[in-house]
């Protein structure tokens, strides 16, 4: 590194350790070839994002000719553009075609959003839907995790079909100018349901339901603008339909989980779908810009969903899991398939997650 | 390395060679900090997938006493245990959990799958539906790059919807079974559907419609047993609906792409969809395992899909690009989030590709 370019690292000191988002960063000077994996290992065990912040401009002035180049279009392509401005006198950035650049989304602010927890565990008598008995493990467990992951937690429990309609409206109505991204996670029963975009419907307490789409719709780019651009992330632990055993019909030599079979139950509707009864038939009208939507079903569309009653929901054990052991180096995308790959082996495509997403850009959790 | 490692290389060189699948191993071992970025590019520079695999078994005995255990985990992360078995004697791996495997599909047959293309340019007089001038363009694009990816392209022109049906039974009941994966390209005017798992439908030059769905579901586990638990891939260039300026009704400050707007023409219907016309009611009682399955949009369900005349449509033109940068270091999710980047930011929203995935593991084109 020439001397000019360390002596700017030095003066930008103070900025670069208040706002550099390292997490983004990693994957990007992995791949240029700036650090190793172990060299990375190393300043991530410095601390908190600022004491890493502080050892990799240190560490960045020992690493040759193309460090500092490097570290500057890192900047720029994972959108830290401020930083990168300070920087780029130090040397000529090539102009990135939009190609070349590998789509992030930054998360800056604390907390970076607000998480909803819908929890619905007790259901009405005449809604014929039973108890969902493991569920508040699934719930406490996500609480921890998504606060560890920075996100200010809002959880409720037990909602009428209409209450959580009014729960997620009044969530969409608040204004998220200063959260980078927003989370909803919904755990209760489901069942499907036929729709124009994304499939499914989840039940309130009363035993009405509430399509996925709908849910999904009070966030997008016309409904809530402050959320525009920003990355929306719906996580669904509800059945998506009643066909429960066909998994086991195509695969007939996977064995079943015994170990857990006498506590299992599903997120099932007991009986067959109203068939013909259709959801909503006006949304379409009312369907705008649908980017930056991720939507992660515990199950695809038309099976159902498996839950412990006293571990809770494979879907949540596995998700929480993986973000326990990869939130901190990989990205959304390749947890899912991670809990896709792990879910799906419990008595092979007994229960197979899906995801349906509008992302333009990779999302990788704010580890504190 | 330790002697007695080295020499189990040796000994193992000309299997490596004729066996190994290097595409799925650059990333672990960048992460393993065996290599850095420029020596795996160093590597890849040797040639043929053959010239690279003898490369990195040379480059591995200098690369220090990780190298050796690294390379075998490695192997068994990316499902290579034949390989791994081999090399097993040189060190003791430690038992991989399953959370612990980096989940990848590995291609190895050469070629890897089917590609199947649809294109539809011309379409009968009472079907209301235009010339689709340019996918001649994106077909030809396609046809090179998936030979390229290793795949055995069959194209089809001006397809009715039935036999467009009966096109892809025949490809469903083809024996998959010494092949990795299967890929399906369609090309035409399309519509939205509402429907359980996969939205939208795709128009016969007749004018009749196939939903997605159903095309989808031929190549399911119960329908199509020999592609089971492999890779099924879609790519649909079609629109997905008629709402062709909502974008710049929520984003008014988009700039139109003035150079393209006199070539430019959408895939959608110029009139009006036929509301409450449901397609296949039936559907869901059929609908089996449907795993390992990704179907791309070039647009997402409810909205328009942009081609130019001369140039294809903007979706294929971008997918073409990112698959001849990428394809040979990227995994196909993240290559799709920079499709969506790059498509979206042209006239900002204006179109807006979507995912819709029940995949298990990453997915890496195998490249010569």
């Amino acid at each position: 590194m020439e001397e000019s370019q360390r002596q700017l690292l030095q003066r930008s000191r103070l900025r670069l350790v208040q706002e550099l988002q390292v997490a983004p960063l990693w994957d990007l000077l992995l791949h240029k070839g700036i650090f190793t994996q172990d060299m990375i290992d190393e300043i991530q065990r410095a601390g908190t994002r600022r004491d890493q912040a502080r050892q990799l401009v240190t560490d960045l002035q020992t690493r040759g000719r193309q460090a500092f180049p490097a570290f500057v279009s890192s900047l720029q392509e994972t959108a830290q553009n401020d930083l990168a401005a300070l920087l780029s006198d130090g040397c000529k950035p090539p102009l990135l075609r939009p190609l070349d650049i590998k789509p992030i989304y930054i998360l800056k602010t604390d907390p970076c959003g607000y998480c909803l927890i819908i929890n619905n565990v007790n259901f009405s008598q005449g809604s014929d839907l039973s108890l969902r008995a493991g569920s508040d493990v699934d719930c406490e467990k996500l609480e921890r995790r998504f606060r560890l992951l920075c996100f200010e937690v809002l959880t409720q429990r037990d909602l009428k079909a209409q209450e959580i309609d009014q729960e997620l409206q009044s969530l969409a109505r608040r204004d998220h100018s200063a959260l980078d991204c927003c989370l909803v996670v919904i755990l209760s029963h489901g069942c499907q349901t036929s729709h124009i975009q994304f499939p499914g419907s989840i039940y309130g307490t009363d035993g009405r339901r509430i399509a996925v789409e709908k849910i999904v719709n009070y966030f997008n780019g016309s409904q809530c603008p402050s959320l525009r651009g920003k990355p929306k992330l719906f996580f669904i632990q509800a059945c998506g339909g009643e066909q429960k055993d066909r998994g086991f019909e195509v695969d007939s030599d996977s064995p079943v989980n015994e170990a857990h079979s006498g506590n299992l139950e599903s997120d099932a509707l007991p009986f067959q779908i109203r068939s013909g009864e259709m959801d909503e038939p006006d949304a379409v009208a009312s369907l705008p810009t649908p980017s930056d939507i991720l939507v992660s079903y515990s199950t695809f569309p038309g099976f159902v969903s498996w839950r412990d009653k006293k571990r809770g929901s494979w879907y949540v054990e596995t998700l929480d899991s993986v973000l326990d052991q990869y939130a901190h180096s990989e990205d959304l995308q390749i947890m899912l398939l991670r809990v896709a790959h792990a879910v799906s082996a419990k008595g092979i495509f007994k229960q197979m997650p899906g995801c349906f997403n509008s992302l333009r850009k990779q999302f990788f959790f704010k580890t504190k």
